[in-house]
């Protein structure tokens, strides 16, 4: 029985060394019919909340599958490897919240196992290499018909790590968030969503006033970047629909020198935005 | 009706983002047959040119395939999408001139097309990310045996947007060019063929004289960089058919200081070469 | 005859160009039922050294395969290509050494060629990329069922070009290395293998005596980096059985200021170890 026809792999592995192919080599050997997407591998070293957000912002576009994600600065302590059902895949990797945005993409948890079952892992098992070792090995024998429950221990879903969700709220008329990610453009994602922002009555056509620490900023708000001339900066709902500030043809967080987790405020009318 | 067993798929949107696993996940669920064949992700930023030359370098030696380009500074404005037949390919991509070496390469454009038919797109298109929502599901309805009449309005091939050629002619005994890429290496390429030296007289075991700005070089034209002791630079043809200047197991762009789009002169002999 | 469902790619080549692409077309197109493994394609250009290490401690985790190497240097020159039968696999490359501790972890060279039927390469082989034109096609061809006494004439397997195998020994109660290579994270790996470090008395819940130049250190060895408090060094035996340093959360390579070829001793006691 073949459960999954792909697999998915994020890492903060990076593509200088050999790890990604090796964690490949052991998929092929055990499910050679599986096909590997690699999300991304070039996550900062240990960041989990990058790695959380890059996974739940990608997920909904691929196939079913076993999704693998590793970015574990605690791999080889207590915390736990998992695999989690969600929607029609299965999310592994280890329990330290970098599943937790994508499986709650994906419809919220249905189950999940502690991985114990030394039968579906490597042979041998080195204490810094779990994702070759552990994760990727018990990922293909799932994709190649194991059942989930030969995965390990079932545990309460509940018992799940999860990262406190992006921080956002509306007070007034201004909606509060922070920076989510900065991508390879410099365009700076909010976690103020689309919907948000038209809760506070800001609509494309409108502008966007946006305050951080003692900076304050009008924009127009447009539906895309490519609505400015270039080298001015916008606001917009992008591609996962939240809201971004971009600088057409430039790089808005090497202008601004904004980075992820630094707080700002949206409104559509400047008297309403405040400290 | 299976049409094409391959996409392959160039853009600029790094790998450090979950965009080009957003896009493959689109293909595998629309075309899961269909392999495809990353050309590269890292183009700079909205650099159309360095697209154009990396695609038309590489495509003569990838199989006949639906070929997706997106470097698309002005995505979500007015230009449109297109796809192009040419050879026994088909491009898609944004008509922006991206694609036309590439197309000229494999014997110019046969028909084309205007990505109009919303049918192929994904459900919800969002003003920024094209590459996802119309480019890739329509190369994969392609690469599944939809016909390239059904992608839209057919448009006359003479209206595409085409980058003008790389500038590059002979006067005189002199080939007069531009710098086309740097490589990884450092080695610089210019729109001076082969062909072009060897009409000017300058032929593997000879001497080239190389002008620019108010530079003047003089290197050994060889028939490859390991031609010359390690740390020297050389002329010859590269395997492009192209004619680049190298340092043997060194950094030639770094060491001359050439950049894309400097204006270069080439000759077999001294005197005739003049600013 | 099919004789291999995989092939395994590792370049100096970069991901920024269109050579990786080039050289999957020309596999694509022999053998189009081969998968390909991308091994790493980042390899400082050049150097030949760190594409066998990372080459080695990556082929034991991949399946049969045609293994193609390319960091090459001497590309068009004198340096022969080879292909070489160890274990399940078949390595392709250049022969100078970057084969070499692959085919060695493979248990050894069983035959080898020298890569001179023309028949197998492209029809127009350029001075400076065979990988593309040679190595690539050749490895296809025989993924694709052709023998490999088809792809030239047989050598001696002595007379392969061999790196100096990585230097390590234990004199006294001291293990004596160098730094073989340094990983994204920046964890140093010696030269000395975990039993190296047990004979001299050095096992997990010990302390590590390091010396290099006129440096030393005291660090404790333990099974794992997650062992010490983030931003302390430990020292651990490696996903690959090497000795490793690393900074817990951190980079001990740049703390450290120890790069490639460093040569490193190690003790269990203080008193034993000497410049």
């Amino acid at each position: 029985m073949t459960r999954f026809g792909y697999l998915s792999f994020l890492t903060d592995y990076g593509l200088d060394d050999g790890f990604v192919a090796a964690c490949r080599g052991v998929a092929a050997r055990i499910a050679p019919h599986a096909a590997v997407i690699d999300v991304t591998h070039l996550i900062p070293p240990g960041d989990i909340r990058r790695g959380a957000a890059v996974l739940a912002q990608t997920v909904p576009y691929l196939p079913p599958a076993v999704h693998v994600a590793v970015v574990d600065p605690g791999v080889g302590t207590a915390r736990r490897g998992v695999a989690v059902a969600a929607g029609e895949s299965v999310f592994i990797g280890p329990d330290n919240g970098l599943l937790s945005w994508a499986v709650a993409a994906a419809g919220g948890a249905a189950r999940a196992f502690w991985l114990t079952n030394r039968e579906l892992w490597l042979a041998s098992v080195t204490a810094t290499f779990h994702g070759r070792d552990i994760f990727m090995p018990v990922a293909a024998h799932l994709a190649d018909g194991a059942e989930l429950a030969a995965t390990g221990t079932e545990i309460d879903v509940a018992d799940l790590t999860a990262l406190p969700a992006p921080e956002r709220r509306i007070r007034d008329s201004v909606a509060e968030g922070e920076v989510l990610t900065v991508d390879r453009f410099g365009n700076i994602q909010l976690t103020i969503t689309a919907a948000d922002a038209a809760q506070i009555g800001l609509k494309p056509g409108g502008t966007a006033h946006i305050r951080w620490d003692r900076h304050r900023l009008t924009v127009p708000y447009r539906d895309m970047f490519g609505a400015v001339p270039p080298g001015e900066l916008v606001a917009y709902a992008d591609s996962a629909g939240l809201v971004a500030i971009a600088v057409n043809g430039g790089n808005a967080a090497k202008r601004l020198v904004l980075a992820p987790g630094a707080r700002v405020s949206l409104a559509a009318a400047p008297a309403t935005i405040r400290a």
